[in-house]
């Protein structure tokens, strides 16, 4: 459990911890938790403060209201209509969802409702997505004129290109079926099964050594924008330094003695 | 519509102009469309030509005849057996190849019969592609102990390596829903349905705004061969650009005002 | 048929040669097969001795008893632990996956049992893969504090980054149907039919032209790593020596005169 103290409600960043989980709530509902300037802030801030938190080992992130994330606030950017402002906006945007990938934690998105435009690239960019089968999936700034450039670069890193051009062009949804066999969300179950199937697999990871995840979640997306021979050598590494882990040689005493494992490892 | 006119029906290559969609077809239908150095040479003449032409807002690439098509012409290859032929065929094909990706308009593959060696790659390089349900897909070359090393280039883009080097080392068909599947094509009708499919997914284009699907795509096929960070810091400076557009002003607005918007681009 | 004699079934590696077709057996039933440092070597061995020997057309890796592989020999590492030992352990074996890609005949994967750790990345690196139903695949080195970086590099190069990252951090088994599903595996019988399965797969293999084969998958692995524009210049080249191989010749020509072809190369 961690120290840190429940938000005032009327933040539009809520966090809330939990048996090694930080849940990050996007709060602006009746703006269907669109990221605004600050809301990309917000979240910044809140990421930043999670990867020095030794007490957190997974982050969750949800959203309140009906909608998971309906994507930029279309009329914060109207109102600041200069090269200069959209250029901080799609930079601030595009340095978050880096940060999502950067983070120590694995990020798991609970998508309840719609993820559209920079929403759904949201989901894109998180290591695990797991969604409720009433929850839809579209790229829809091409709609109002604008096509998802930014979103596009998480949704072809999570689907085939001709499945990711095509929601591109069209704007068309897709349900979390199709969504989990384009392999942009991990597993999909009904409403009410939501919560309880992301506990179980959040506690999944917080059960396993942190050291050997933090590691591993590094390695995992340097080696993936390698060549296939550097990328080993890369890994054979990083498991050559994993393996001298405390944790390790705990792990392996306990799987040939046949007990429970202790983690030492922060 | 556009002001070119049709040609000649006896041309291997008959185009169609309507609605803002260019119908580009095939027309060697007793050689099963198949690439010949001359065919190449008119088809990118007439892509070349589209580029320039706004009236256009779609591509649909499709065959007369049984087949769709069925990769490169062996009698031709075999009639001029040198290096240096085999060498500028191949280079040439590439290039047209690669003209469907820069093509500032998306290209689909009316794919109503087989398609195979080139002809799969033909597939495999147009942006989206609907097939007829007894639509075939093969890279059948290995057969006549002709490796497809460039259909393997798109097809490897196209779906899983293991999925694409049985194909390749096989030759073996697989159907069109195997195909949608593995992410080679984007929808599967049936044959009476194909027409009316392609025209609602290219109508759904051509009623996009024409600037934001020419950045669009310009941005996709770039992005997708960069680093993510990388490819992130140019995909926020095409969205910063493109929502400085006359049409994302007015598509916002009209959003906001709840009403149908206006496109102005070209 | 190879003149190489069947080895004594007390080595850990056995190879069997039939028809074109060399089959290596992992021999270690009591220790699920575990990749120790000694069966690497063996391995290699057996490997490089096969890329000169133009009897072999296709590979088949196996594994002997209940599992088809373990992964690495978790007692060893515990018996050597040294950052010294870890890293030319997990080198070697890095160097060990390379060459089964750079290996001039394709491998098949004859996945009979579970595949986990190492095991499973042994999977992820065969061009190719038959698994029977009851084969279950993970990547379960994390459970023992252990996160499967190496497994990782091939694991993310055959399916989804999220299908991949929740294994990794899980340590989740998926089904047979499922890793399939994901492209890790080719096909899917009851185990009763995987050898004729395997058979049949490699025998098609078999019957091609044996240079077409091997510029063919040398050409795979590079192209795949390039950018698309590089990929088809490399691989026109390829086609245009192909195409003037005796193989190509005789294979056309055959394909015209409608019969069997005969092949010439080596």
């Amino acid at each position: 459990m961690s120290a840190v103290p429940v938000p005032n409600t009327d933040s539009m960043l809520l966090r809330h911890d939990h048996d090694g989980v930080a849940t990050l709530t996007l709060n602006r509902p009746n703006q269907f938790n669109s990221l605004s300037f600050e809301m990309l802030e917000a979240l910044i801030a809140a990421v930043d403060e999670i990867a020095r938190d030794d007490s957190v080992r997974v982050v969750v992130l949800a959203g309140e209201g009906k909608a998971f994330c309906a994507g930029h606030d279309l009329k914060e950017m109207r109102a600041n209509h200069t090269h200069d402002f959209q250029q901080r906006l799609f930079r601030l945007c595009g340095k978050f969802m880096m940060k999502l990938t950067e983070l120590p934690q694995p990020v798991i998105a609970r998508v309840h409702g719609i993820a559209t435009a920079a929403g759904c690239q949201l989901v894109s960019m998180c290591d695990l997505a797991v969604a409720s089968d009433v929850a839809r999936f579209a790229v829809s700034g091409i709609n109002v004129g604008l096509f998802c450039a930014t979103p596009g670069v998480g949704l072809s890193r999570n689907m085939g290109r001709k499945e990711a051009f095509e929601m591109l062009v069209t704007g068309d949804f897709i349900d979390a079926h199709e969504a989990r066999r384009r392999g942009l969300i991990n597993r999909v179950v009904p409403l009410e099964q939501l919560d309880a199937e992301i506990a179980k697999l959040a506690a999944s990871i917080v059960a396993k050594s942190p050291v050997a995840i933090r590691m591993g979640k590094q390695m995992f997306y340097k080696q993936i924008e390698m060549g296939m021979d550097a990328a080993y050598q890369m890994a054979a590494e990083t498991m050559a330094c994993n393996a001298m882990c405390e944790d390790a040689a705990e792990g392996i005493d306990a799987f040939i003695a046949k007990r429970k494992p202790e983690w030492k490892g922060r």
